[in-house]
């Protein structure tokens, strides 16, 4: 962890430096991975059963490739009352939040008497990458799976690796619970490749999200153009803005709850109060003693880990905007002016009682953020990622005469003939036949 | 050119191959491309003045890197008048059609006490990339630049190469009239790495937008993450839809307008009568003769061009979302009830009067549109590209309270302690600090 003031005369290199510091070492994996795409477009679900018994450990047919409903029901009949419940209450909050992000269609009719419209259609099939084995995230299947739901993607297609046989209860009582059926015990970059080039058993899809280890990541990029894709996430992110006045211990947990994701992931604390940093590095020693995830929080804060002391907010604020964190916590008087003040954040998260945790979980807004310092141009997961818009435009020959002359001029000023004419001649004749 | 219709016995294999050729045959430039951006992050303008008189012959110091603002004079009062109405005409259009699509921000409080919104910025800086040299397209720049500028972007910084000094004067003064002050004389993958990493003279932008040739494309995949970037697009395309009562001649030059702009274009007419497909034929190959760009046109509608015969408008409508075209033309008696039935295209041009051309220079909506069936999950440029948005929670402990419990059990079952801690704390404290 390291230890900044604003007033010092060395900070400027020394957040720069913070900037510039790669925390991502995914390995490279071009290769192998595009030896296992082209297997699968070859020979398709045999590749799939051949990869996942070398990979998973687990013997698959064509026939239980697929997770049945029966399995599907044992599971939600597996988890117990109060997760079940917590499920609901995260799903109901998240579907809520994304429906209320649906666009409306544009439609204009100009002074010229064009009729000018933008519309917004789902995607025809989405797939869902979920990790598998030992880290079952049934919170990511929400958070991927709703806001495709909810722009009305008609068809997701979810790909689940079950190393041993492993597959968690609660991922597939939450694939239910978001509408999710078509459900297949495979992972890996086979998994990315059947989601985009389809095979006898499963069926193409037109954008695959969700997130995966270095050899989804890089299948994923191998498939873009084929079909959409999200960002590649990076390793998770915290910025936390906290005035002398909070409690440092819950700002300890705040820190170590983003450094227990992963030992690339990053906390810094941005505060004014010299007093409150040393506090808050106290706590966090404390607090990482009791936790379960003690190795990898620790090196993630020894690492990555900052506290920064500042002068003033908008000296803050000014830092914020060159990190462009993934998550943005303000724990400050008056949060929601600071937050105004800010341009670029993933997610914030405002006020003393609104640790980012329950933005992973609860809040409604997507879990599913841009990192890596990309938030300066990029934005979380949302039903946008699941919508397409196709403009359109109408005319009549009154108003083709209107606009057209001009569009004539240009096209023959870039040397498009085929362009001008396929217009003067309309002007010319009058009549479309 | 092919015929096909929808009655033949091999129609669904000949379409199928149709959907699948790859018209994009670009060469991969991956070593020279990575070895320009390294040099231009190692050695700034030095690299770009080098790499720029070894491309373009021209010789540039730090300080006619840019161009002057009395150049750009220079060039708007060299712009014959007509043109400049002209100019004027598509660029107003344009404006009015991207500052109709900017979206609204999202505030709700909810049942639990919550308040949740999402926000939208423009980004910082944009870098927008312009082909030089013989061909001048002005309206690229328009498209570009205004929607980046209705966005809200402050900084948009234009790089066009020069070869041989050249640089059209039209293509200044779209600039300027699009808001475009800051324009560089560079080109090729050097200027996509000036733009990405930034020199001593150029500062750095957060996406890069605009055509550019395979160096550029590959330049752009290389620096996607550091900055954003738009889609690379592929060879242009066209489906017109006409029925028997459209003027043949027209349409044949609604496809060669597609043609003539690369050999790989793709035009496709499909219509559901066949002495209309005949006229169609013979009218393409009259109209070919009269053409400047006969030699593109012509080799494109070969090697590419289809003409597919349908029994009807429904089964023409499922061709249709299968190619997912990059630019659709409804030339039949209902042409906006047809096109409520095709889910994918980039843009759709309705009616008689209204060939797809007027949308390439001043209809309005944008010019740059996902190509290679990428409609599927793919939309055209927009405010939206130059946007970002940011998710946001507030809470006090009444609200926490109702939605904290849920989120710590489903941490606790991700096995994510310091996440449910970090909201446990504070439902047991009861008081912030």
């Amino acid at each position: 962890m390291r230890r900044l003031s604003t007033a010092d005369p060395g900070f400027g290199a020394t957040f720069d430096a913070l900037l510039e510091e790669a925390r991502d070492t995914t390995t490279r994996v071009d290769a192998p991975v595009a030896a296992i795409i082209a297997d699968v477009r070859a020979r398709g679900d045999a590749a799939l059963i051949e990869l996942t018994e070398r990979f998973d450990r687990v013997r698959l047919t064509p026939e239980t490739l697929r997770v049945t409903s029966a399995e599907i029901d044992a599971a939600v009949a597996a988890v117990p009352a109060p997760l079940a419940e917590a499920l609901e209450v995260a799903a109901g909050r998240i579907e809520a939040f994304h429906a209320a992000q649906l666009p409306s269609d544009l439609r204009m009719t100009d002074a010229a008497g064009l009729t000018l419209g933008m519309r917004w259609t789902p995607l025809d099939a989405v797939g869902l990458y979920v990790p598998g084995g030992k880290a079952a995230y049934p919170s990511s299947v929400l958070m991927n799976a709703i806001p495709a739901r909810a722009a009305g993607v008609g068809r997701i297609a979810m790909c689940v690796p079950t190393p041993d046989g492993m597959l968690a209860p609660l991922v597939l009582a939450a694939a239910r619970r978001a509408g999710v059926d078509e459900i297949y015990r495979i992972g890996g970059a086979q998994a990315v490749a059947a989601l985009a080039w389809g095979t006898a058993t499963i069926r193409p899809v037109d954008r695959i999200v969700g997130p995966g280890n270095a050899y989804v990541a890089e299948a994923k990029r191998q498939v873009f153009g084929r079909v959409g894709i999200d960002s590649i996430a990076g390793p998770s992110e915290v910025v936390v803005l906290a005035d002398g006045r909070q409690n440092p211990r819950h700002v300890a947990l705040d820190l170590l709850a983003q450094a227990e994701h992963d030992e690339a992931a990053q906390s810094i604390l941005i505060t004014d109060d010299a007093a409150f940093a040393d506090a808050v590095a106290v706590a966090v020693e404390i607090a990482l003693q009791a936790l379960p995830r003690a190795a990898i929080a620790g090196a993630s804060w020894r690492r990555n880990g900052a506290i920064v002391l500042v002068r003033d907010w908008d000296e803050a604020a000014g830092l914020v905007d060159r990190l462009a964190p993934e998550h943005l916590q303000i724990m400050t008087a008056e949060p929601e002016a600071l937050f105004g003040r800010i341009r670029h954040a993933g997610a914030a998260f405002l006020g003393a009682w609104c640790p980012e945790a329950v933005g992973d979980y609860v809040a409604g807004p997507n879990h599913v953020l841009p990192t890596g310092r990309t938030s300066r141009f990029a934005s979380g997961l949302s039903v946008y990622d699941f919508l397409k818009r196709t403009t359109w435009v109408a005319a009549d020959a009154a108003a083709l005469g209107r606009v057209g002359p001009a569009a004539v001029a240009l096209a023959e000023a870039e040397g498009l003939q085929a362009h001008a004419r396929s217009i003067a001649i309309r002007l010319d004749s009058g009549q479309p036949a």
